[in-house]
């Protein structure tokens, strides 16, 4: 951030009166900007037993797999926006379940909140963001060629617990990116 | 927003090539502003069967209470985030538990995530934000006079589960203010 998006000035970065972080602001008008960690929502979409899996279109990581996930938008519920993300990436119908993994990516600013959630139909195709799409049993996955870290914990959580007959919430944190997943 | 935050120029609001909603773009260098919802991240922190509750010091909702919560910050983790704000608010110490409540607050484009908590000794004074802070048992709990929404189902479901012995973690989302809470 160089500038003010209310008055278009040139905002300093230090620590205002009362607060302990140091923060953009402006001089001309006082506004201060707060910068906020962003919200990831997603869904592991299964259909008779197989994982629905899309293949990215876009950096990062390009032509590495995913589950369906995205920025959430200001205007709807986790749920809606994770059900959404499966409809743009992977023009698929969902029913969204219980959360699975809940992963704050310290280092990229970013939660991600992951939903187990159920195809209505097998039907589906490689939205904008996808080169394409696929319905993968478990031994099936490219666990090699997993876009993100955050996706290939939740994937792995999801797997465990249904073979254990649950459906636990898992919470985690990653600091740094990894050599394994450097998007991640 | 009126400016670019990268270049000063006034920005446009209209749909860019490739999207389907209307986001803040620079005409000049052509960065799309996105606007996302907001974490907040709060605990509910028990120390032999009591909760520690704050009356709040700041507008909104200025002497009403709530548990500790407020917004993430960038390069903390959700849990870190919940302590740090138990400290800002009720200079208390807190062991992390898990999740309570996940509640997306749509009308003000916020995502509340809330945890239990332990006090780790019954030590506490308000902070810069609370009047007041204080160690309540259930039935001294001010339920007319509660901040928020979010804060009431939170503490509610809280309450319940522990008096079940269990731990959920309840999902929901609200839609607008309620005549209660126009606040929330």
């Amino acid at each position: 951030m160089k500038y003010c998006s209310e008055c278009g000035a040139r905002v300093e970065l230090r620590i205002p009166d009362g607060d302990n972080l140091p923060r953009y602001v402006c001089p001309a008008c006082a506004t201060i900007h707060y910068q906020n960690p962003r919200v990831i929502v997603g869904c592991i979409p299964e259909y008779d037993g197989r994982i629905l899996l899309c293949r990215r279109a876009i950096e990062p990581r390009h032509g590495y797999w995913t589950f369906p996930a995205g920025f959430m938008e200001n205007g709807e519920s986790l749920e809606a926006g994770a059900a959404r993300e499966c409809w743009e990436e992977a023009t698929a119908r969902v029913d969204i379940g219980s959360l699975v993994a809940v992963v704050t990516v310290v280092h990229a600013e970013q939660v991600h909140m992951m939903f187990r959630a159920r195809l209505t139909r097998p039907e589906f195709a490689p939205g904008a963001e996808s080169l394409e799409v696929a319905l993968l049993a478990p031994d099936q996955i490219p666990w090699q060629d997993i876009a993100f870290r955050s996706i290939d914990y939740a994937l792995r959580r999801y797997l465990e617990d249904r073979a254990a007959g649950e459906e636990r919430l898992h919470v985690t944190h990653f600091e740094r990116p990894t050599a394994h997943c450097p998007a991640s």
